[in-house]
């Protein structure tokens, strides 16, 4: 069973987590902080109402296949296929009622991320990949995705979601990135590594990411001609530490200083 | 004639400067550099078709009105009653294929904003206002836009563009707010204080706005029942240091820390 068997399985899972999203974006609606007190990390409704919808379709369609989501514990996780779902990522976008989240369904097999689709049920588009071609569906009509050509990180429009976010040794090796970058622009969430895929940005570095929040776009980025790995140039992304790029050039620069 | 007057040719630049942008949204563009090598500052074709199309309209409807935009010379500027528009608030946001940026489209009356709409012709939705009464209409359907209550600072969710578009000075009194509010949040441009508007968001701090970032918005806070004032508390916003608040509590708390 190819990874393109499922191409329509998940836009149903896409349009069954928007539907479930949909009525709780810009309502007012109590944030639970599931960090109890220190940084603020929220949860909404939405989030689990979106997880639990797409684990019953998966249940349903794929019974032997397992899920690891944000919301709920893993289910065999150690199955051949599993399922990756982040519902909302980019939440205090989605609290603050900016449209820059979106949410995350990835398949892998064997460990391997095969299939990815990002869904943003509000400007209703879709990006989505199987690692050998990535397309997209919304308003712009429907096309394929390809990185652009970018030479040098003195080209590179960059972006990130905060440097707030990373701790302090990270953000100083971050910032002397964005000092040689010809633009750098914070906010993004899933939409930074998307613009990508898109050919619209050259280059994002974050730190911190949970695999819900990455191994989904992974397909997406590499389909669409991308670089993913972490910081220190290995394709293993659990360090949460990741430097993406649509031009190998680029992607090099990064790591180099990256490396100090 | 008072400003209602206006809301149904309001509406109608909206969609004659939409039409003239979209086009150009996520494609491969050339970025003219107006600044010449300085601070990066792009200007797109669609800027430059977007006003270009308000300003027929303008002129052919109300020939005795004045005009003044980002891409071109002001026109007539101490008329009675002066157009304010920035096709595209929130370039950055633009080039990179992210959607938080919108449309801007201010009447000012002998010298004060009158009539306002924040217009996002990708996500297909308005934010407008007269000082007295604000409205949304989208994909969220249509409603009255009205600011939410929010006791303190403590409890305040903040964004900025970005600290990086501060100077020194600025940047340190601002870092002051940021470490006191529950969340702040980077990015949004036009977007942050429709948020504001909305219900969503407690306050935003920024500087350097010149008055096309900002006199359109004026009356979709205001009308919501938000407060926008200069960082020293004056209503004169010619400083381009803003703070905009949808609780009193909040924004008189911000200017106590500003002011140091």
């Amino acid at each position: 069973m190819s990874a393109v068997d499922f191409e329509s399985f998940v836009h149903e899972l896409a349009n069954v987590s928007g539907q479930a999203i949909l009525p709780f974006f810009r309502t007012a609606l109590g944030v639970e902080d599931k960090s109890r007190g220190q940084a603020f990390d929220p949860v909404t409704a939405a989030d689990r109402a979106a997880e639990q919808a797409m684990r019953t379709l998966i249940r349903r369609n794929f019974p032997s296949h397992g899920v690891r989501g944000e919301e709920f514990p893993d289910d065999t996780p150690d199955a051949d296929f599993v399922w990756i779902l982040d519902p909302i990522d980019g939440t205090k976008s989605f609290i603050a009622g900016l449209p820059a989240w979106g949410t995350l369904i990835g398949l892998c097999r064997e460990g391997q991320p095969c299939y990815g689709m990002m869904h943003q049920p509000f400007i209703r588009e879709r990006f989505y990949g199987d690692g050998a071609t990535a397309r997209y569906r919304g308003p712009a009509g429907e096309r394929r995705l390809s990185v652009r050509a970018c030479e040098s990180l003195e080209t590179a429009l960059m972006l990130t979601t905060s440097p707030l976010l990373m701790n302090e040794d990270d953000r100083a090796r971050y910032v002397e990135v964005e000092k040689r970058v010809r633009l750098p622009r914070y906010g993004g969430d899933c939409y930074a590594y998307c613009m990508v895929a898109a050919g619209h940005v050259d280059l994002v570095v974050e730190t911190n990411l949970k695999p819900y929040d990455i191994l989904p776009l992974v397909p997406i980025i590499e389909g669409a001609g991308g670089i993913v790995t972490a910081w220190d140039g290995d394709s293993d992304l659990s360090s949460g530490r990741v430097v993406v790029a649509g031009d190998r050039r680029v992607h090099e620069a990064a790591l180099k200083v990256l490396a100090g």
